[in-house]
């Protein structure tokens, strides 16, 4: 890639509950993290969802779960590096058969919330991850960008898997390139500007400040953006038109 | 098909919960219909049920269902075509999944329980299934074989799918070819030598005597048995052993 | 009840998803039915909810449900007499945990979407919810006024259970006092006008007019009122005033 | 309570997968830890289980558990203490609401599994369970006896509920009274003798020996039996025998 795709959670509706402006985001994306109705998404919302991002020319990622609707797959659980690389296997495999149904397939995964900060923290189930989708074949993995993508880089060399890694324009760092806690003050930036500028600043592998005041250079294949309401759409719109090539 | 394949529903444990004798009537079926998580079965117990199929040179079927575990599957639900459609596409796909990181395929689909009575008695759901399948690709469709297969056939033509019928050895027909109700006496046989005359009757094209005591040809290409328990699995074991070429 | 009881349906929330303007409704209502955790609700959304009802002074009525969270309840399944009345006791009792930490207590009961309509479509059916009703003890329960309520009355006595008999303000009737399809034209009625003038109607126990023009009385208890958003909280504001006693 | 109450967890059945020899244990039980649909059980299932109780006079306790139907509750889950009360007070009324309509009412509550190892190992959760319990009213919690009780009993006192603290005949103690981890060697015993003399030693209030030689005496006032197969409903009744007042 040799761009800064930009990727989003999408898909998140369920049943008769409604959640995310995907319509009005999917025209600014590339990727679209799909869910696959584990944590979110229903067969029904999945095809519609799929149908919006071929419209669109947009990659349909799979967006796996652990098993836990009413938490949306945010808390963590005890599965086996087995029982994840059967959830991610289920998962994607339902995608990718939503997908064929509508002549596409899916084109890489993004684990979701507590599945993918256990991944981040715990390499053994990173190791999980990556076997699950280089036995599933051919995919690239999403996953978090820090201030060194090697250990990361070196397990998905072993298997083959592409990594794609990820970047956040509204997200303040610490220096080890981690996330701040969204506990704390400054965490999240809300100025659009801000966010903008985060986005140039990463797109062009220059330095981030970190929270500490220290230079933080991240190398980002991709920027995780939100549709989750009208101003975090807006802030999508102004990053694309800043990403645009000259 | 040149002989009658013998289909067995499998994989119908789910999580801590242990159905049927996968393990003992494996080595003497063709194709298992593997539950997929809706009505049964879930990515862990699939993983197995898959890896015991390919060890057997069994294919795998997928055995899609309603949404309803508490259920079974056993209980009719008002869908519309579109949804009976992604239903289809989810399961069948979380199947292909699980098998894709095991080097194998899903091989056919037979829809479960009350999605595959419904479909038995309703056109317009026949019809929604087989253009799930169709658009899917490339995979026959297990349904049930009656007196007269034609309209059924006629639909499969249209839409280009194959369609394998089947027949049961341990069922008593009505003159139309239908199964009788497991309510009436004498609906479902228990005695092992009727069974496999039965299916040896079927398998050599030759009239049944349907309940009303009027011959009643089937036209099968395979025949479901059981592996519910020790004397079903027998069951199979025998009509195994007699339909084997000469 | 010497006045017309406002009930509206609440609670439907489930997980991360939210549904419905509850707070802003809360405060026009007499009757709140909860959403019990089987097509909407879940225990954590039950207790905020049980407490927004009792910080108003609102009655808390169970609001049970057929256990299918992705068709939110509406889906008719084929449930025995003895399941449904399991389903009920279940999801009162579970509102009546929730309730009872809090010092509360479930007030009534009224049966959810597809187990609403099945119970006024099927004699059955509506014998099964109250027997069940009776069985749990000394709860009303909420059911559909017609133009003649007496068989249902008559299946109350028998049982010693209290029915509410609800009406509509917003929804035609046709001269059996069943409410017009949705499918139909002018089912539904969007003015606010005609609203607050059919619930006022219906409080006097005057005449409506019936789809085909004939007089409709109905004998209502209390008027079934809705939360879904900004114009229906509205409506619902202008009925509490309209029906205040002078 | 004046001697050594037997009970087992019971009602693990689902939908149409059976768990457990309920029947055949149930005669020689005092107390039957009832699943409540979390991990186990469904509403006919439950009531079954009630009825089953009621004709044997063995009290009916609340078995709640994480919401994870896949892995039987087993999996610790994150949950924070306010939703672990909303998942207890939903289960106890779940299940009280079934007992109800046989004329009966919950007895006591003893979480399930992973909600009840959380709750041994974490004291915020044993309080969160302690107050849950206070709030529902006038239930006695069961919790496992360590050879010091007193921390729990403080917190139980805080409260007034009353505390029912159970020990096992068929696991080895290390010398703090904690079961010996199933990983361990020794750490169940399968010897019906052995069972039956722990058991016996247990009701006497004399000491056992633990994993480390050393003499543990554990304050119990009811024992955990298990009903999974044959021979553990053997052992039950040697117990019973056994322990039968002279």
């Amino acid at each position: 890639m040799s761009r800064l795709l930009l990727n989003c959670d999408i898909g998140e509706s369920f049943g008769n509950w409604t959640m995310g402006l995907d319509a009005e985001v999917m025209p600014f994306i590339d990727c679209a993290n799909v869910a696959c109705g584990f944590h979110a998404g229903d067969p029904s919302i999945m095809r519609k969802t799929v149908s919006l991002a071929l419209k669109h020319g947009v990659q349909v990622g799979a967006h796996p779960a652990y098993q836990d609707l009413q938490g949306f797959g945010r808390r963590s659980m005890q599965y086996t590096s087995q029982e994840i690389q059967d959830l991610l296997h289920y998962q994607i495999g339902a995608l990718d058969g939503i997908c064929r149904a509508q002549g596409a397939r899916v084109s890489y995964v993004k684990p979701h919330g507590a599945m993918y900060n256990d991944m981040m923290a715990n390499p053994a189930q990173l190791r999980a991850v990556i076997q699950a989708i280089a036995a599933y074949g051919e995919l690239p993995l999403m996953l978090l960008a820090t201030c060194d993508n090697s250990a990361a880089q070196a397990l998905g060399d072993e298997y083959g898997v592409t990594l794609w890694f990820e970047a956040f324009a509204d997200r303040a760092y610490d220096n080890h390139g981690h996330l701040v806690s969204r506990q704390l003050p400054g965490a999240v930036h809300h100025d659009v500007e801000t966010i903008v500028q985060q986005a140039l600043t990463i797109s062009r592998s220059q330095p981030l400040t970190a929270s500490d005041g220290s230079p933080l250079v991240l190398q980002a294949d991709t920027l995780c953006v939100h549709g989750d309401n009208a101003s975090s759409v807006a802030a999508v719109q102004r990053i694309r038109e800043a990403l645009k090539p000259a």
